[in-house]
Parts: structure tokens; C-alpha cells; sequence
């Protein structure tokens, strides 16, 4: 876990998107981003991708809080609102993990608590434990 | 649409993020994006918020391409094989539209034409023209 | 609504596929389904198409319980669990409308409140009435 | 292979549903449904729910056309058209497999060769043989 931490902390594209980890514990993350003129689109817009981007750092912080290393597979991604806010937060829980993958949701919301994104991750989990048990 | 292109162009996220608008026709566009360590997440592989955001500017050019303004509302990526490429590029297509939606296809590759990532993007067309008709 | 609830009611793929309309609220419904030997795939598991099924019922409950008519534009389901279970149960609720849209998280759950699968669909509304306003 | 189609064969809910197994090839396969009274929904529409049905049984098709067992895990579904149609089509061909997963798209058309929705679904594989290597 503390080596997946470091390997969050040193995510150089998160960094240069402008986004914070908050908090990593296991099966859960938050992380955060203070909008700045480069997350805007060509309509002045906070960019689709940045939002992505943010959420996207919450839930592999997620689904790497654990002994085993995670890589996305899939994602879906709905956008509910345009976003009217100096910062914006997400937070990624993982709804289930089988020894081969996990599922995570994430809620992108603003500084009213509105919610402005969300975002259902899937990710495969690389050398799994040789004890692990299960169906997948 | 020549407003449309000069806002594309104007993607202050996408600029930031090192990608290229490369061509914008009805319906369609491609972009590129040569890989830069500011791409790499904590792994060293390039993130998937960088690939994200490559497909969803081709995606923004395509459904943009004509005289309506159009926002994504849905995206779902799925992430095929890690890249090993100095380039990668997307190629986006609006597979049908509709008044008020437009569906749109975008493939990502790499300098060997494999299949990085496929990425399925639904938008939302504002202030259609007042004499359209159609189902939605 | 009590037009769409009559509309629900007389869904005849979800009368044949043994689903039931539990509830219908303003923005939420429910529904189940009492498993079946016609549920199952050819490995002897509940199928994931009668799992979408049902959950796409109480998804389409929800987005037709106001004065719009509305249809599905996308879906994402993720199975997270085989099911052992004699009984499932989906919970859909809107998490966010706009004049022309409706956005909507169904869970899906067996008897042991276990968690079987996610849906998050998007809906267009039809129709919309001529006063409302907003951004889409 | 052949153990895999007959399973496919045995699949009760497509049989159910109406569906044909038209054709199962190593990575892809097609289903047909003619429609019914009992595929349409409570606005006399070609279920959302019977149209999935048909593109997720060419998927599991697809997808259970090796040695190796696969279950859905993700599905994403856009839905371009109503169906004006007596017919419809699902055409699923794999994009990408590893050692545990298979990434497979599936587009549904109609009498008229027009697209009716598009399906991409993501499968994981069960008990792969000892002797695969590669990343997932």
C-alpha cells in the first residue's frame, strides 16, 4: 500500500493536470482539483477530460490501495452538469473485487455538493496473491 | 463550422495536454498526441487520462463539426493493450445523429496501427436550428 | 404519469421476460423478478440479458414518471456477482434531469441485499413541455 | 468449441427471448430475432431490453468461441434508432483478447442494413490454460 501511495504521488500526468490526492485508504480515494485556465475547453468550459482526469486519479488510487496493482480496462463516464465551482472533488469507492478484477464508482461533485459527474471503473488486477480464492 | 474549428483549436485543456488537432471534416476528426513524460502515470505507462482526453478531443472535433454546439453527455472507454509507441492518434466518427444527439466512435492507435483503446461518446446538440425535425 | 404507469404495466417483453412493477415514484422504481428456469444461460447461470432486463424495466419506470415521455439513449451495466439467489430485485433513481435528458443509477440486488450489478442509463425526454427551460 | 456452442444452443433465456444462433466462428458470431408481440415495450416499440438480449447473445457467442469459458463483466450499449424493422441482426466480432479478458464489439442493424445500436462488451475468461502468458 505505501509503495502504491508513492506510485499516486508520483503520477506526473496527474500532476500536471493540477490534481491532489486527498486521501487513500483501502478500497477508497479522494482527490481533488482547483480549476485553473487550463482545464477549459474551446467554449470556456471545464474540459470533459479534465473531469475524467480527476476522477480517473481517485479511482486508480482506489483500486491500488491494496497489496496488488491495478490497470483500468474500462470505464463509462456520464456528465449531469457543467461546472459552476473553483474546485472540484472526487471520491471513489470500490462497490466489489473478485481476485482478478474490481469495480469502482466515483462521484465528481463541486463545491456545493452538486453532482457533476459519474464515473463506473473497471480495472484488472495484475499478479494476484498465489492463495487468492474465487470466481474471477 | 469554421468557428467551430477556431474554438477546437482554442482548447486551452487539449493545448496543455500536448495534443494536436490534425484534421476536421463533417462528421469526423483525428487528432494526435506524441508521448511526452508528462503522459506517463505512476506505473511509467502512458495514463489513461491522457488517452481519454486525446479520444475526447477527437470526439468534441467530430460532433462539433457542424453548425451546433454539441457537449458530451455519455463516454465509455475501454482500454485494450498498454502503448508502446512514441505516437498514438484518434480517429473519431459520428456513426448517426439525430436533433438533438449525436453518437460518435473514436479509435485510438499506435504507430504499428494496433488498437489502443475504443471509446464510444454520446453528445448533446444545443439550440438545434429551429427548422429541424426529427425523433430526437 | 398514471398514463406511463399503465404503459409500464402493459410492457409486454418485461411480462414475458416474468418482471415485475413493484413501485413508481416521481424520479424511482422498483422492480423484480422471481428466477425461472427461462432466466438462465447455457452454462445454467441467471442470464446477464434477463439481469439487463430487469434492470432496464426499472430504469425506464423511472425516466417515464413524470409528464414526458422518455427513451433510452445509453446504457452501462457491470455484473459484479453470479447470482444465488430465487429472487432479484432492481432500485433506479434519477440522479439528474435537464429539460431534454434524464440521467439514472439502477442497482440490482438479490435476497441478501448482496449487490449483483450497476446500470447508470441515459434517457431523452420526448416531447419536453414548451415552458421549460434549461441547458438542454 | 463445439462443447461451447452447444451450450450457446442450450441458452434458455435466448431461446426464450426468440433468438437464433445464426453462425459461431473462433472471435465472432451472429444472432437474429424476428420480431414479436412479445418484444415490444409499453409504447409498442422494440424493446430496449430485447434488442441488448440479441447483440449480448452474439457477444457470449463470440466470446465462448475458444477453449476458454467467459463471462460478461461490463456492457455498453447506445441505442441510435427505433426499430422499424421485422428483423434484426447482432454481428459481434472480439477486437482484443489476453490471457483473462476479451474485449468484443457487437453492432445490431436491421432489414435495411441501417444501425440500430451499438454494444461493446467486455468478458472475463475462466480457468485459462496454464500455459498462456502475456499481460492480462
Amino acid at each position: 500500500m505505501e509503495q502504491n501511495r508513492v506510485r499516486m504521488e508520483g503520477d506526473v500526468f496527474a500532476k500536471h493536470s493540477g490534481l491532489t490526492l486527498v486521501e487513500m485508504q483501502p478500497g477508497r480515494a479522494k482527490t481533488s482539483m482547483a480549476i485553473r485556465p487550463e482545464h477549459l475547453n474551446g467554449l470556456g468550459m471545464v474540459h470533459g477530460g479534465a473531469i475524467f482526469t480527476l476522477a480517473d486519479f481517485a479511482f486508480a488510487a482506489a483500486v491500488n490501495s491494496h497489496d496488488v496493482q491495478a490497470v483500468a480496462i474500462n470505464v463509462s463516464i456520464s456528465y449531469l452538469r457543467p461546472v459552476n465551482s473553483a474546485m472540484l472533488y472526487a471520491e471513489a469507492n470500490e462497490t466489489h473485487t473478485t481476485r482478478a478484477l474490481a469495480w469502482c464508482t466515483v462521484h465528481v461533485t463541486d463545491d456545493n455538493q452538486q453532482l457533476i459527474a459519474i464515473f463506473q471503473g473497471l480495472a484488472y488486477r495484475k499478479a494476484p496473491p498465489a492463495t487468492s480464492t474465487g470466481r474471477a
